[in-house]
């Protein structure tokens, strides 16, 4: 028991934190949506910038996906199929689930959400379906995400389970030595900032056949030749011994999850997901609103459109970059964090960001360790430079009257 | 290990049936949508009424639950905030939620699918943060739905988790009796027909205190006062040691899924669900056309409209029980199983129905014992008698000829 989890001691340690938070007015803030990643909140009437949105190319107000959505839904003449998807499917989803495939040269398998193709996915692993028959030993980076997290259990009674340090190789590469199929567990972009030694794990598949299994909830849309992600862009095409889970709602702008399960036309790899991929057999599919907006995003993916969003996402990267100094800055990613430390703080910085028109995440326990809070921004394509620059002289600001007062 | 699950297995055992499945063309069918629980398969353009469509009432063909799906999308400007609801949400997130728990007098939470609601709802509830910090045992069904079962491990992390059998309310009293929290987590209504003993186990609560967690996935909409299911139409109103969760997208006509939490406006049970609801913190919520939908649901599910459409259903099943006999004939739900036992004859069985025009779930193991194959037939109220009158008829000619052969 508690080999994995422990809702009681989270809930005793973090509940606290949460009511600060709440009655700073940082949480449950219900708005009306502006466009572009403003919002305004109903009860004030107070706007703001988001900045803590992992829109990262402003996919999420794209008109032509907007549009795209609700004619699939007038058009289909129904939100879903009202049967499982292994006995009768709407066309809708055989055409995004094919668009998608086509874009990132993956067999494609889509749920409601990533953390449905992390519950799918995971357990297939673990029973060994994968990997010839023989269940691998499954390695969870620390940091891997909680959708990832939440199937340990679940996972650790088809194999052996266990947890290693952040982007710990040489742990990773012990495991390898010591003989059997091993299987890491990782995000590839981390939703705190930071990536994956691709390369490395890359490097390790080729020498000792380590599964690896990445969630690119992150990664998809932001990076990559088309958007596939720095998983595919690393890869000369996705192998037999990568799995990659994502979020099709994140910097993709549409809904759901998908599981690139295996080579494009791998019947087999699709039997598996399809007859036993979990949710994949027996829950919800992304109603045809999200399948509608897939669609209409892969073309956007496969157009100059994206690449002029990933340039102007790097630019304003690299604008907070410079105005902003933050551990990570100079990575290309697109999300930073701003390291405070006490969690009274965090919050009161927060707040602060709060009033002048930005909303910022106040990040802590049991997100990150103790003691170690702050602000995580991500940024988006369609922030302005002017909003980047308010940020930063309001940052400037509350620290200079924050060293003075011995704060911050 | 294979305490709970082993997927191998299953594959070894359920493989070779699947396949048998596919190849008679009754697996992964593409279809149009032609409305009403009508399809058409875009391979062969053969036409088929859906028999084993869960949208009982006919609501996931209703033209105001699309038009305000569809009207969502683009007055609310984007498919989901960009950022997790405990900190954002839009105003149509909390007018949804806001509608559904006033429609069951509870407190609701949603989520993007019935088996998120199950990931959510089921470690709090292992934990003991529902039972004044006692983590509960917890006794599954046997027959629970599978959404339940996978979160089996993650439960036995937290606390002390078995399984009893169908129904069982001796093997629950005896655990009641046994002193100290006891959780029951069963479906309401069964997927493959019958229903829990709702009764017996509230007299069990009454007497010993007994926690329900139920699956009204199935009896939502379908049953009722304004479809309200089975459940809550039992209780005089929500308590503290119930728990229901449901999907929105079957008998509901719309997206996702809910928990409902406890009652109106505790915000403590609020606070636990948007606080530890595991996927309710870190995953995507229902798009924006599924909330949508929602809030015109509820409109209808308060309305005349639904007592209309309930009455149709169950004109429908008393049709269908008159011309076909099953063990289950005059329960009033709308699940009927054909038991044939060979699982080849099952098979054949549903080609046939498909090629007069009627599409069946030739149901076996896993879903149910090896052995006992048969088809699960559901009944909706927008179905023709002339529908369900040709369909018993071709089920008589079959088995006349098929007892003359020696089958069926």
């Amino acid at each position: 028991m508690h080999a994995f989890t422990n809702i009681k001691k989270a809930i005793t340690i973090s509940d606290a934190f949460w009511n600060v938070t709440t009655e700073a007015g940082l949480a449950n803030i219900v708005s009306r949506n502006l466009g572009d990643g403003r919002h305004q909140a109903v009860e004030t009437g107070h706007s703001f910038v988001n900045m803590s949105s992992y829109s990262y190319l402003g996919l999420d107000s794209h008109p032509g996906i907007l549009q795209a959505a609700a004619d699939a839904v007038l058009n289909t003449g129904s939100l879903n199929t009202t049967v499982s998807r292994i006995r009768v499917q709407f066309d809708i989803l055989k055409d995004a689930e094919d668009a998608l495939a086509d874009l990132v040269e993956a067999e494609v398998v889509t749920l409601p959400s990533c953390a449905a193709a992390a519950a799918a996915a995971l357990p297939l692993l673990a029973s060994g379906a994968l990997t010839g028959g023989t269940p691998p030993r499954l390695l969870f980076d620390k940091n891997a995400h909680f959708c990832l997290n939440l199937m340990k259990p679940v996972c650790a009674d088809e194999t052996e389970v266990s947890t290693i340090g952040h982007n710990d190789l040489s742990a990773l590469e012990d495991a390898c030595k010591a003989g059997g199929p091993v299987a890491y567990v990782a995000d590839s972009v981390y939703s705190t900032g930071g990536r994956a030694p691709i390369r490395d794990l890359l490097f390790l598949q080729e020498r000792y056949g380590l599964f690896l299994l990445f969630d690119e909830a992150h990664g998809l849309s932001t990076l990559g030749r088309h958007g596939r992600g720095p998983v595919l862009d690393a890869l000369d095409g996705i192998n037999d011994r990568t799995l990659i889970i994502t979020s099709l709602n994140k910097g993709f702008g549409a809904s759901g999850g998908a599981v690139f399960i295996g080579r494009r036309h791998d019947r087999r790899r699709r039997e598996l997901a399809t007859r036993f991929g979990g949710p994949v057999t027996w829950s919800q599919r992304i109603n045809v609103a999200g399948l509608g907006a897939i669609i209409k995003s892969v073309d956007i993916h496969r157009s100059d459109e994206l690449h002029v969003l990933q340039e102007r996402l790097q630019d304003n990267i690299r604008l907070f970059d410079r105005l902003v100094p933050t551990a990570t800055a100079g990575d290309g990613l697109p999300i930073r964090f701003i390291s405070i430390g006490d969690e009274d703080g965090t919050v009161r910085l927060a707040q602060s960001f709060l009033a002048e028109g930005f909303y910022t995440s106040a990040v802590f326990f049991p997100v990150i360790a103790r003691g170690r809070a702050g602000l995580r921004i991500m940024i988006r394509a369609n922030m302005t430079a002017g909003d980047i620059e308010r940020f930063a002289a309001h940052l400037k600001d509350v620290r200079t009257v924050g060293t003075e007062a011995g704060h911050v």
